[in-house]
């Protein structure tokens, strides 16, 4: 079973503690929000202007991207537990 | 008789927990607004935009979409208890 | 003596309980904010952009439609109770 | 002395409860806004969008409109309590 | 000593008291906010919208206009008690 | 060292109580936003509209200028007090 | 490990306090928000307007920047303290 974001929306998938001390990005424990790190693993098609035109996304599938901690929605599919956000609420991509 | 929603509007009829967590979703039990599942009945003729140009919606009749579960309003067309909701209420389009 | 409502305007006459529930809809007792069932009786020109463009209303005279409980401005006219309202209140048409 | 509203508003002349009632219009008493009656003596050029384009308001001199009972700002002019108020405030023209 | 306002901004010489009632306006002791009476002295070149287009301003010098009690930011220029406010604060002009 | 303000944004630094009073201007004590009086020593390219277009500021460096009391951000810059505010924080400018 | 930011969003590496005074800058101790300087390391591509064409950034990657205190989000990367910020928190530019 395959799930479609609408709009300007994406599924992330959270990559858990240990990876992300070893892919070199640690997390000071400070009072600020601090961006969690994840998967991209479903994009959609765009956003929306006023005239109806679609502006497809900038992250694609399979980008690791950083995102703030209590963004997105939390859904289980597949056995997964992913995350829906929109793309505004991911700060960039880690290359 | 029949309901057609106006402009950005859509009818689901909410699945029943049983189906959801058989078709391989299963809502984890967390603090966060958890989606739920449901299939479009209906949907308005689109957006418009102020220049009153008229953008489809992208969900169809028949589609199973995921919506945060306080999204809409409740009413009860032909014996079915149906949700009343925005496109934008619609997270994505399982497939 | 007539009244014409001004641009997204519409005028609805509220179809008392009996009808609604012979009619087929059964409005359940929750919570949530329940639609209510009316008849249009006027409406406006149509919602003006920023350019100065009318775009006309979907809703028309004679439409059976659903709007939200707390929607409109009640006002007798002609010995009836009116609501007037926006078309945005509106969420959709019984066919 | 003459008074020229700016852009969208309107000068109102509020009629007296008397002429209302026996004008077939009785505002019930209930908790919501109830609209009041009033007559248009002097309307502005119309609202400017951002491209400065005026758009011609709807209403005109003479009018006999309903309002919202809390809009407008009075001023006595020439003698007589006036209201000017934005014609958005404006619901409708009895005819 | 000359100033000039920016943009939409415009520079009003209040008119006291007694000219005001001897001139035909009266206000009236309400709750409600009271328009007050003054001359322009200086207007800005007019208001920018989002493509830079500069829209004049529709008062000029030495027009007498209505205002809201509370509007502006009050400045001593020249030994004058003058107010700086946006047009948009400007009820109309008394002619 | 220079600073450079970026798009719509300008550094002023502030006039003196004396020299402000010498200039004509006094500022008189009531509960009113007290304008401000300083000199543009900086200014940005201009503000962008939506579409990338840049409008130029109406203020230039040498200008002596109105603004609000609590505009800006206070920051030492070559061993002068400055502040940086955005254009739309200035009333006007004294010529 | 490299990170591209998304859309408008610029990342800072804060300089300390020393390098800040022996660079001509001190911050005065008052109550208003302070700036603090840092230097560019990565920026957007640009924002996207409502029609989807972008907007490059006006900072650029080596640039001495100042930006309010409490502004961005915190992340550690290849052992170094980053801010993600937008590039609207960033107020002006150290030549």
């Amino acid at each position: 079973m395959n799930f479609k974001p609408l709009h300007d929306r994406v599924v992330v998938e959270p990559l858990d503690q240990e990876e992300k001390t070893s892919g070199g990005i640690i997390i000071p424990d400070t009072a600020k929000e601090k961006p969690m790190q994840g998967k991209v693993t479903a994009v959609g098609t765009g956003s929306r202007g006023e005239d109806g035109k679609v502006v497809p996304l900038d992250v694609k599938e399979g980008d690791t991207v950083l995102y703030g901690k209590w963004s997105g929605t939390e859904v289980k599919l597949g056995g997964k537990t992913l995350l829906i956000m929109r793309e505004s609420d991911i700060m960039g991509i880690l290359q």
